[in-house]
This record gives structure tokens, C-alpha cells and sequence, in this order.
């Protein structure tokens, strides 16, 4: 007989007080839970409850590879428990089929996602997102709605790269205002090291897969960024715009 | 003349005031100012100090392809400024030489660092460094030692590596008291997913060139990072363990 | 004239003995034999059969790159000679044309796999197969169809990622009864590691194509479990879910 | 009061039944060790026993990166605990450290390897280790070594390489015998294939070093036997003959 | 109120002159312009126009990954303030877009480019332009449109590759005559290397996708010419007939 | 006035001689040929014929990349100058254009070919061409083809791939009479090495890009044959049958 | 009772004859010998030598990662067989150890080897080796060294890189008298395209590790040659001077 | 009898004129001359001087791999032949070598060259050259003395990388004086990006090995220079601050 809830311990504990069971029989039934199951399984305890709920978010879709149908039964499953929706990678079909659904979801096309707003606990600060080029501006999207939806107020600065340096050097005010920068660029991937010599906050730097040639999807600029010379800088995978819009919220958490 | 202070634009523009200069000549020396003058350099101005100052930490010196003298000479002009002193990937020969010229001055030879403390502010919480296995020790107490001198509160949790997945689930306590968590791994650099995966807080991946064959000096660790399944971590270079240090110290500080 | 059976050995020996040829003749025939013919193509010895026939297990079809007809014919031979059948990679279209073929052949869309069962010698014990996400299931039931096909008893545990370590650990219970186990993961490939740490049993670990980015097709995911740090981990190409079926199946005949 | 031992939770579970404990109290206490504690620090269980002992072969020490002493140190302790030792990648500084702390400790140089048999349960058949070079010996050796500490039998097939395919042929008969396969193989690393051709059991392929240009260090070899279009061939990393070694063990001892 | 030309801060010195403000307020404002602002959206200086203008080419519009009408948009901006126009990378839809809307602009399919030339201050001398295959042409002409544009004369040496060293050696006379040569090739990428040993002026070698197999997209190309033997050879990434067009105008313009 | 023909320099020296021209105009003529005018372009001297016709075969069409057009219309100029034709990566759209404009043009679907064959000097020996399975023979037929073209007997041997060793062994007298040997072969690519072992022929060893993840486009197959360790292997580009099939050709007619 | 030597045979059909022997026991003899032995082992048969013989030259030692004592045992057994002797690799430690045993041997510092000429069949023509630069050489001399011993004329052309063009076309009288081409570079590789293109007998490229940076340690020199766009080049391994050397006597004594 | 000079010709033509020869006989020797004499071998012609000279700069001696006596004897003959001289990568033994053979010669240690000016023609203005860190001085100095050497007037601008921006923008004045620059980047190689977009001349980036890890030896510099994303970057091999100092020069004296 297992052991499947407070109730159940409590109950055993009972029978053991009351002379209905023996020390020997409790102990091996206790043994055997420690032993045997998961904690979060457990069901009477709650210490193990989901990873994106104990992170202090909701679960994620990735809806690359996955059916406009796919995403659109998992995300009304999200939305019926309460929480708010994100769906990352998504093309128009299956926000349509979304929107089926989950009345009011929202598509942004640049950012390819789908959102549901819900409540979430205010950020400490002011999240700066700035992209060093056009091309780049889906993934950092993708970062700004990722880090909106969890709370964050995003101050964006776009097509701000190193080969005109005044365009990022002009924003400087805005950049001291944040509590902590995303930097998104492909190509060189140099933007991370110069924003980072300018402010005092970590700067989460994601690589992009924009360039060609020798740019191979995004390498130059992920070992640009990861050989950074300026301190403060950590770095995500290429095109990862929810991946840093989740850390930067974290940090704006704190 | 150069227009080199606060008290020199006070001046020129007392001097219009009074008029013994022209409009016309002090519109061409401020024009002057705006053109040809770094932020920094203005000297009347402190929006552009240093680098090391704007980002709350001192200077810190790579001894990496530095002589022992080279190293003695640069940490005991940090020192005289009254700044704190770090040196990494220091040798023993370096050690001895700073010791000769800045007494006080610590060597720890497994993090092959120099430090002499200074008054820094504490961070608000603790960091966790966890490692994956012995040799990955150095990176750690690199990291340890960086954030140590910037004035946070250290918990090591060193040899809980992915294979026995009990040593790190018995640190979940520990871990939950974190406010940032390093994570320092060689071979597959599996133990960030893991680690991130209990956690709330941001969780810095430092890949270790620990391992050999397919391992490629830490590539597969490195990769292994990049591409965690789990929310929350960034990665910084192969052995970086000062660059996650600095980074777990800003958020810290946050 | 050629000495294609034991039928012909003995019949030589026979005219041998009884003077219908000389020594030298018989010495001439025999020599050739051993010079040039394959042992496997002699005939008069079951030395060499088929390799597939050696090894335990029938011929088995790669659908990649071949026309459904192609598929089909060669299903049919397979089947013709009374072994069960197998094709890998297999698109709808190959299927239809081979159930036309031959009747009662099943077609897995998930696994991507046509078979037709046969009789087959049970395997020893269980094989587990974990998978660490969604996207992995493809090639962790091509490894399951295969085993199964080659008489083993399956046990699927899918989705125990390494980013909810609960999850994995949670099936300590299944992973101790299986006497193989087969890990298929993407990404960061770290799973095989936690697994193999907790079981005493081989793993054979199969990186996957899923990820994006720095995954570099599953290598990220190829190198992270060449380089486990944990015992009994030995590794197969990207996505070879049917490598893996047969090693472990070739294991659980032991 | 936390919960060490099985003796703590039969006291606790006696000091319930006679009343001197409430069922909230108690229920409070086993919670929080469900909750709080790793398996295999509550001492009161055996579920979570070391790694190494859990998986049926003692800890096994690598020696490179450590100094004789430490060697030494460690060694001395494994033996203590009735352990067999097995320290890789040793050199003749480290043999000598050990022999003085561990009497009767064995160095094979060849193997780079130090030994202390002790008991171990016999494998059930013969594991064949081939290897393709002279240069190739000290890694087969080192697979050799480590199964033979773990209680198998060996049949060394050296120097059998496929550019005089002959050599492995005229081995079949002892292929034939073993229960196991390990291949050893530097350059194009196609002896795997070949040898896994002609038997029907697992094959576990061991890239070397062994090379030079275009042999990038064992990749030539290891990517040759991860595409290996022969069935029943797993990898592990460059050079790791005691990782194949552990799993042929595993193998032999299902 | 912000300083937005020198007619601002003529008129606020003005004021200052004339009593109407403080030495404080002018200071104030003054120095807030110096800390605040870049320097180019300064309005009233002319020290930073934007990067193109500085640069002495137009803005040029990257074709890839814009929709026709994006093209056409940015397109007729250019030209509306006076510019040249060059569109790279452009299909025919984009061009069939753009001229309707700017009445007079070419397309050059083979270079895929798109332009309406423009008063351009005329290159000192001629650019050569070699390329080594009937492949490498489109690349080539991209390079050859761009200087055109730019205001270079242009000799175009086509299909002059090593394997004929004839064909190069044949020119050697117009060779002679550039003041900058560009030479362009896939494959091995060894034209740059032959054709620097020519001439006495710099080669701006640009490597090619053009090729299969081990060229790996360009790889290979670039990598010869990394490595040239020859004097005065630089390299700018694959495909990038842009890029080279600009450097040798640039040089042509000294 | 240029040197254009052997009649040419005749005639001026036939004015020396008689006194119409003199030294110093004739030795200026002389000296401006001999510095300006490549050799083959002299059009009085023979030294320099097209590359395709010095090295013993014709002109070959690479028809990847171009329209069928432009394929048949090269094709029909090639064959105008009494020349054989070969096309290479040809699609049926070119094959069709082409046999519209050269009667009796054969398409070769599998080898992806065009020819016409025409007069060439025959081998001295036959070529053997071995393919490891069966993706392998579109490149094994490209190299088959084109030494057929230029006058070569071909032996085909195919599907004899190293996982059944028997299959190669069994065509060794065949083997024996060739007097070059192609080897074809993707995924591990160890098919050259063994057949090497066995012969005293060159062998030339194409890898082809059949595989699939750690394949990497055939790059494991072209490590594998570059490292070789039988004697006389030599290796050309991935799927390179064109390659493979001249050079064996050449090494025929010695 | 095995079956060694065609005597044995012979004796074993002379027994059956005389009726000493059963039809049965000598098919039983037979077949074991068909299944068991392997070909080159059987005694009674020519068909199988040793590689080394059968391929036409000597068995060639690698002194790399040998001691002198062993390179000196392994040379004095070749030289006691009657055969000549090669070692590649050799330091001049092995050069001196081997002296001693081999009365004559003659150590070559730059190509690196020991040699002991014997008889060898000459080969057809000259070979002529072709290096790029002075660095270049030890590689080409170690192919001038093996062809040489292997029976061949070699006709060395040193210092004749693509970057002076003219100090290859300078050789061509030379270059067309060879049988077959050794070209030997390092860097961009590019001189094998040239020479290639200048002759209409093989070429054998061997790339060198000469080189920094971008070079990768013959990387670039091997990718280059791959990628030749010229006729009839084939490749070998990075520093492989032997290999070419083999292949070229292969051709050369065709 | 060869045609070795001018004089010859001269002589042959006198010798037709006079009648002496005959027109065949001349015609015949003149086309041998054409057909057989690479140019620059002519002896009477000048059109092919050393590529050196014909390149505007003497013979350059990369010291690397050569012994101090090899050095200083090509050295002196440079001199000895009225050329200024510059050793490459020269330590400080060839260096002592060389000064004894060649008095006045002058060791440069930190760029480690050898150099005795001489006569050069000044370039037309001044090069700029920018290094990052100081690491990257070595490289930096290579390519200042090399241009000095040449003729041309350096302006060194040390120090400047991109995590203090201000560093490099306090430079502006002097990077627009340059008519060429040169920038020198280790670790993430974004400086060429940053100062291209400030200056419109040629830059000519030179990536350095100097950091660690993920820097891979100079590769994330190499791929970030390529995907620069400002007009004007080609970019030369890692640590090649010769190449820059040559190209630079041949720029900077157009």
C-alpha cells in the first residue's frame, strides 16, 4: 500500500498512536517512500511542485515542430490553469489556431510568438534590450515580449551597432536607466563588449544567426561574445531571445 | 586653448558675460570642446571615469604572459591608488615578486590568484559555486576568489557532478539560499542543466578545459552549456572562472 | 569445374579414393577453392552465411533515398524469404506501396518505421528507453520498434529531461529492472550521464538533431555524452535509433 | 532534530505509539526528511550507496593531473576499505609514490595503469580485445588491464588492421568465442566495422590518438566509427580504453 | 531645453552677453549638451554626419531577407535626398518594386544588384577585377557594380583561373595598369596568391561559396587566402563582392 | 604592329635579311613579343594548346548551376569541334535540351551524366571501380562514365562494403587485373584501406556524401581516407567521381 | 592435425588414394582448413603474402613514438630478411642506434629517414617532386628518399612556390618530362592547381603543416588541393612525404 | 645554344642580316626562346625582375624555423646586395647571430625583428596603427616596424579596445590624419569594426591569438574581422602584422 499524501501519513501516524499498527510496519511503509518515490510525486507534499512554476514562470512552448493543432491544444491546457501563455517559434497557422482556442492570445509575426498576458510580479527594474542591426530584431523581440510577459518593463533600443558607434553612445542616459541589458547582435557579434564597458549591470549577450559566409549561423558572433573583453557579459545561444528574456527577467527579480 | 574643466567653461563664459570675449569665439571654443574632445577626457566633467570605477570593481590584472616583475610593478601601483588588489593566473615566481613589493598580499595557489583585500560593498546575498568534479577546483576557486574580493558571501559546493545525482541533490538546501549560482564543469558540462533546473535564481556556466579526446579543451562543455534545456543560464569562456565571478558579484550587487 | 558444396568435396575424395583421378588433380581442385573462392560462397560450408543471419537479425531497409517501389520490392523479397521486415526512414508514401506488397505491414509514423513481425528469440530481460523531450521521441521509437521486432520486451520512459531531475529520478524503480538501457537526448545531451549513474547496467546513449544554434545538428548533444563522466556510457551516431536497438538487443540475447 | 538513521525514525515511530510524541510532531519530522534530505545521506536507508559500490566495480582513480602524492594518498585509502585499486594514466612517479603506501600494488607501464587485484565476480565469457597497431597498444592495454581488475577474462588479438585483412580474418575462431568485442583502432578507425562484421556480439569501438594530420587527434578515427555501416557498434571517447573497458564488464556480467 | 544647433548656442551665448542668463544656467546647459548628447544629433555641429556620408559612399541597401516593398521603400528615401542607389542581393521582384518607384534604376541580374548612379568623385586610377571561373561571376560583377557606382573605372578579367596559368600570365599588361586589384574564386581559392605575385599594388581577394564537397560553402577558399605566400593580399569574407568593391574604391580614392 | 604567327617572325626576319628591316627595329619587335604576348596566344607557335586538349581529354561540362540552355548550348560548340562530350550533374531538363541540339547524346540518369562518346586513345589496363553500397553508385557511375568516355574498360564492383568483408574478398582475382583501382565509398569510408591491403595497383579513394549526422556531409568518410594506413591510397574531394574517373584515366594511358 | 603446406595436402590425398585415410576424415581436414585458416597462413598457398611483398616494396618502419633500441631491432630483422630498408621519422638518436646494428645505413637529417638500399625494380620513368617553399622541403625529401629507395629516378624541383609564378613555368621543360608529379606546399596549396594544369600525368599533392594561424597545421594546404580545380590531382595525408612517395613508384612502375 | 640576352638576339639578328644564318635557322632559335624560357630568365629582358623588387620591397626572412647561423648568413648576403633588411619572428640567438655578420643590424624584442634600414621611398602619408590590448602589441609592433621599414611614417594608437569606447574615440583626431589603418585584435576582434566606422579609409584588420578558451587560438578574431559590419575591413591571417605592415605601405605609397 503506498503512500500517496499527508492524508496518508497522517492516517498511518493515527494507526500507530492507536495501537492499530506496529512500530515495524510503519517503518517499513516510511522506508519505502523514502526509498521509492519522487518527491513531487509524493502528492501529500508540495516541495517538488513544477520546475516553471519553483522558477517563477509558466511553462513555455517551443512551437517549432510542432502542429498549428499541437500548439494550439497545449496552450488552451496552459490558459485553462490559470497561467499565462508564450508560445516561442510560431508561424501565423498556428496562431490562428491558437486564437481558436484561447480568445485574446495576441500574435506578434517579428518576434513569431503568441501571447496570453496574466499576472505576474513586477520586475525590480527597467529591462534595456538593444539589437545591432534590422535583421536582428526578431530575436531580440522574441526577448522583449518573452521578458514583458514575465513581469518587466523593456526599454528597447534598436540598430544601435559598433560600425556607428554614436548611435549607441547616444542612447547611453537610457542604458544607465537599466537594471540589466540584453545585447542581440549577429555578424561580428561586437555589440555585447561595448555596451558592457559602458554600464554597470550584467548584459546577457545573444548571438544571432544573421550574416553569411563565414558568419556560420551565428559562430562569429557566439565566439565574439563569449571572448568579450569587457566584464559583466554572459552569453546564451544563438537566436535565443526567450532563453535571455527568462534570465534577464530572473536577474530583475532579485 | 583647450577647454579642459568645469572651472574653464565657468571662466570663458564669465569672461563673454563681462565682455572680454565675443559670442563669436566662444561659440568656436565650446564647438571646439564638442568636436574634437572625448567624454572623459574633458576633465571639467566626471560623466566618463574609469572603466574599472564605472563598473564597481577595481582593476584586475591578467598575469597570463606578464614577467614576475611585470606583475609586481602593476599591483603595487593598484595597491598605492587604495584599490584592492586581484591578480589571475598568477605562477608562484609572480606571487613571490608582489609579495616582496605589496606586503599583505595572499597567494592562492590552486585559484593561481593574488589578491589584497579592500573595503568593497557587500552583495545581498550569497553565491553558490558548485563543481562538477575535483579538477574543475581552479576555475571555481578562481571564481570564489573574484567574488570573494568584491565583497560577496561565498558557499562552495565543489565534486557534485551529474553522475551521482544524489551529491547535488543534497545540496538543494544550500542551493535554495542563493542568490545567484555559479555552476564550473569540464567533460559534457551537464551539471548547469541540473543545477538550473532546482533553482530560481540565474545560474553562470563556466565550461573547464577538464577532460581529454572529445572533450576539445572544454568545446563540449562549452556546447554542452549553450544548448541547456533548462531556464536560466548563461554561459561565459572555457575556464572563465574571474569572468563569472565578476558577473555573479554585479548581480549580487543588484 | 568448381567445388561449390560439401556434396563436391566429398565426391572428389570419392574419385580420389577410388582412382577415377589422380592426386594431382585433386590437389589442383582443392587449392583453387581455397585460393579463390569466398568462404561464404563455397557452399559445401556454413561458415559465412549472411551477415544479418549471423548477427541474430534479418536484412533490415534504409527507406532514405529510395523510391516507395524500391522500398516495396525489396520489402517483399525480405518478407518472401520468411524474415521478418524493417524499413527505417520510411515516408507514408513508401508505406502505402509496401502494404500493397505485403499484406499486414505495419507503418509507425512517429518512429518513421514499417514493419512486419516475425518469430524471434526473446531477449533476456527488459530494455529501457528514456527520452529527454518531445522532440526525441522520434528517434527513441525507432530504437523501441527495432528492439521490439528483434524480441525484446520494451520499456519506455520519455520525457525525463535532465532540467527536472525529478522526473528521471522518479523511474528509479523501472530503470533497476531493465538489463539495457537506451538514453536518446538532444540539446545538451546530458541525460545518459544522470542515467548511467544511477543504474549498473550498460547505457547506450543516442544524441539527437534537436536544437537549433550551437547544437550544431547534435553535436552538441554527440560530444556531451562522449565525454560522460559517468561508467557504462558508450555512444552511436546522431539520431541512430536503430544502431541502438540492435546493440541493446544484441546485449539483452546474451 | 533531524532524522539520521533507521534507529531515528523507529525511536521517533516508538515515542508515537507510547504517546510521548503527537502525530502532528511526527508527521512534521518525516515530511521534512522526505522533503529536505538526499537519499543517501539519511544513513537509516541503504538505497543510495556510493556510486562506484552500486555499480559493481570499485572507485578507479585518474592519475593524470594529480601528484604522486595525492596518488599515493588516495590509493592507500581504497586499499584500506578492502577495495581492489586501479589508477589510469599513472606515470612511473606515481607507481613508485603507491608501491611504497600499497604493497603489492602493480605498475604496467605499457598501460600507463597501477593495480591491486581483490575479489571480484568472474565475468560469464571471454572478452576479445583487438586492437589495430603497435601505437594502439597502450589504450587496448588499458581496456585490457581494467576488465581484467573487474573480474574478466581477456583474449588479446593484436596488431590485426584491416590493411592486411587477413591478419583479422585468421583470428575468427577466437572472435567467434568472446562474449564481448572491444576494437581499438587509431587513423581511419575501420577496424570496428570489419571485426563487428563478422561476429554477433556487441562490439564497443575505441578511437585512439593515434595518427597524424588530417587525424585531428582521434576525431578521423572517431567519426569513422560512429558512421560504421556495420550493426552493433557503439563508441566511446578518444583514448578511453578503461571506459570500454567498464562497459565490456557490465556486458560480461549480465 | 535642449541645445539643438549652433543657432542654440549661439543664442544662448547672446543672452549670457547680454544679461538675459546666468553664467550658472549657460554653464548647466552647456555641459549637459557635452555629457548628453552624441555628437551628430547635435544639429548645430556638422562633425558627425552619418557613417555613409563620412565614409564618401552612399547608404546601401542589403537586399536579403527584405520583402520587395521594403526594398522599394528605402529605395526611393535614397534617391529622394539626392543619393546614388545600390541595392545588393536583390531578385527580380524587389527590382521590378523599386522601379516603379524610382524611375530609372537598372538591375543587373547577373550581380543581383540594383542601382541609380549618381555624381561620384572619379577613382584616381582603374580597378582590376579577376575572377578564376564562370561561377565566380556573380560575386565579381557585385564587386565590379559597387566600385562602378562608386566611381571607379572597372577591367573586368574573367575565367582566368590557375589550372591555366596562360590566361592569367595573358594579362599581365592590364594587370599592370591597376592601381588596386580584386580577384575572386571558389574552390581552392589560389587566384589571389598567383595574381599578387604579378602586380606591385594591394589584392583585395574575395573567396567564393562556389564549389562542393570539402570547399565547405567557401572554406576552403577563404582559408587559401588567409594563408597566401604572396605579398599584399587581404581578405574579405565569402561572397562579399560588396565589401571588396568598397575597400579598393576607398583605395582608389586616396 | 604585333608578332602574330610563325609567319609573322618569318617574314620580319626575311626582312632583315634583305635589308628592308633593321637590326634595332627587328629586336624590338622580337624583345616586345617575348615581354607582352602570352605564349599560347602568339598564334604562330603550338607550345600552348588548351589545357583540356595538353592533358588528353576534352573539355568537360560541370552542369551544375547552369540552365539547360546554356548546358546544351556549350555541349553543341564541344561537339562541333569534333570533340566527345561529358556533362556532369546533369538534370533530365539539360539532357532533354541537350539531345535536342546533339543528336545521339545519351543520358545517364544514375551517374547524373551526358555524353557523347568520340575517338579516344584506349587504356592500357582496366580500371576497377569498387562502391561501398548501394547511395554510393551515382558517384562510383560519374567516375565509371567518364573513364568510359575517355577510353577505359571498366570492372564495376559494387555494394562490397566493409561490414560484410566476405563481399570484397571475393572479388580479389578480379581486383588482381586491374591496373588502377577507385574505391567509392561513404559514412566511416573504410573500404579503400581494405582494398589497398590487397592490391599493388594506386588506388584512388573518392568519399561520398551518404550518411547522415556524424557523417557530416561526407567529411568522416574523407578523414577516414586521408589516414589511411594501407600503402597507396590517394584521395580526391567528397563525391568527386569526375575526379577520381581523369585521374585513373591518366594513370591508364602511362 | 593441421593442414600447413601444399605437402601436407598432397600427403593427406596421397593417404586417401592408398586407402590409408577415409573419404570422411580427409573431408573433415579439408573443410576445417577452408573454415579455420587463414588464407596467407595455410603455407601450402602462394595467394597471401605479406602486404609488404605483395605491394612491391619493403616493410617501411614509422620511427615516430619508437625508442632507438626498438627502431634499431625492428631495421637489423628487415635487413637480416635481405630486404632494403626504410624509416621514416627518425630522429638522429634512432639514426645512431640503428648504425650499430646496420653496418651502412645512411641517416637523411631533413627527410627525417634511415635508409639501406637494396634491389629494386626501376621504375618506367622520373619522378619529379615539386615543393613550394623552403619549409616544404623535409616532406618533399622525405618522398624523394622513399621513391628513390623503391627503384625510381626523382627529378627535384624545390623553391618554386605560386607567388613567383615564373619559377614554375621556368621548369616546365622538366616538369614534362616526368611520369608522374609530386607536389608538395604548404599554406594556401595552391601550387598543385598550377602544376596540374602545366602537365598531363598524375599529380599527387601532399599539403604540410607549414604554416601559423589560419593555416590550422596543413588544414588550409589540404582543403585547398581537395579542392583543385584543375585535372588529375589527387591528395594525401598532411606531412605524408612517404605516402606520395609509394603512390608515385606504384604509378611509376605501372 | 640558348638565346640568354639581349646581346644575343642582337648578335643572332646581325648575323641573319649579314648572312651568316639563315631565316630558318634564326626562326627556329627564336621560337625555341619563346616556347622553352620562362621571362624572367631571358637575361635580356628586364620585364620579370625578383618579385621582391618588382613588388617595391626587398626580400623579407621569416626567421621561424630557421637556426640563428641560417639567419645571419641569409642576412648578410641581403645586405651584402645593398637591400635594408627585416628578420621576422626572430629571438633573441639570431638576433646576437645577426649582429655579428651584419653591424649596425637592431633587435626589436617585443615585435621580435631584425632590421638595417636603407633607402626606401617615403609613403604618401601617415599609418595608423591600432592595437586592443597590450597582448596584442607584439603584433602591433611587427606591423609598425615592417611599414617603417618600407618608407612610411607610423602613428601607434596602443590600448584602444572596445570595452572602453571612449579610448578609441579620444583618438579621433589622429585616426583621420592616417591615410591608412591598421588594427590590431585579439579575443573578440571588434576593434577594426568600431574604428572602420570612424575613419573613411582602408582598414586592414589583423587578428591576434592572443586570449584563451573559446578564443581558439585566434579564430573568434579571424570570424569576427570577416563579419565586420563596417565598409572598409579586409582583413589578413592571425598574428600577421608583417602582411598589414607590406599591404599598408603598398597602400600608403599609390
Amino acid at each position: 500500500m503506498a503512500l500517496n499524501s499527508e492524508g496518508d501519513l497522517v492516517g498511518l501516524l493515527e494507526e500507530l498512536r492507536d495501537g492499530r499498527a506496529t512500530v515495524e510496519a510503519a517503518t517499513a511503509r516510511i522506508l519505502a517512500a523514502l526509498r521509492e518515490q519522487p518527491f513531487q510525486d509524493l502528492g501529500f507534499a508540495k516541495v517538488d511542485h513544477h520546475r516553471s512554476i519553483r522558477q517563477g514562470f509558466p511553462e513555455v512552448v517551443l512551437g517549432l515542430g510542432k502542429t498549428p493543432d499541437q500548439v494550439a491544444t497545449i496552450s488552451s491546457e496552459i490558459v485553462a490553469h490559470g497561467n499565462p501563455l508564450l508560445v516561442t517559434r510560431a508561424d501565423e497557422a498556428a496562431a490562428k489556431a491558437v486564437q481558436q482556442k484561447v480568445p485574446g492570445a495576441i500574435y506578434h509575426p517579428l518576434a513569431r510568438c503568441i501571447t496570453l498576458a496574466g499576472e505576474m510580479v513586477p520586475g525590480a527594474g527597467t529591462i534595456a534590450i538593444c539589437s545591432a542591426g534590422t535583421s536582428d530584431q526578431p530575436v531580440a523581440e522574441e526577448a522583449a515580449i518573452t521578458a514583458e510577459l514575465l513581469g518587466n518593463t523593456i526599454d528597447r533600443l534598436y540598430d544601435v551597432g559598433v560600425a556607428g558607434i554614436h548611435r549607441v553612445l547616444a542612447q547611453r542616459g537610457r542604458l544607465d536607466q537599466a537594471r540589466v541589458v540584453i545585447v542581440v547582435a549577429g555578424m561580428e557579434g561586437a555589440l555585447p563588449s561595448v555596451v558592457a564597458g559602458l554600464v554597470r549591470v550584467p548584459v546577457i549577450a545573444v548571438p544571432t544567426s544573421v550574416g553569411y559566409g563565414a558568419s556560420f549561423g551565428g559562430v562569429a558572433a557566439l565566439l565574439g561574445m563569449l571572448n568579450s573583453c569587457a566584464n559583466g557579459v554572459s552569453v546564451v545561444n544563438i537566436d535565443n531571445g526567450y532563453g535571455a528574456g527568462c534570465i534577464a527577467s530572473m536577474i530583475n527579480h532579485l
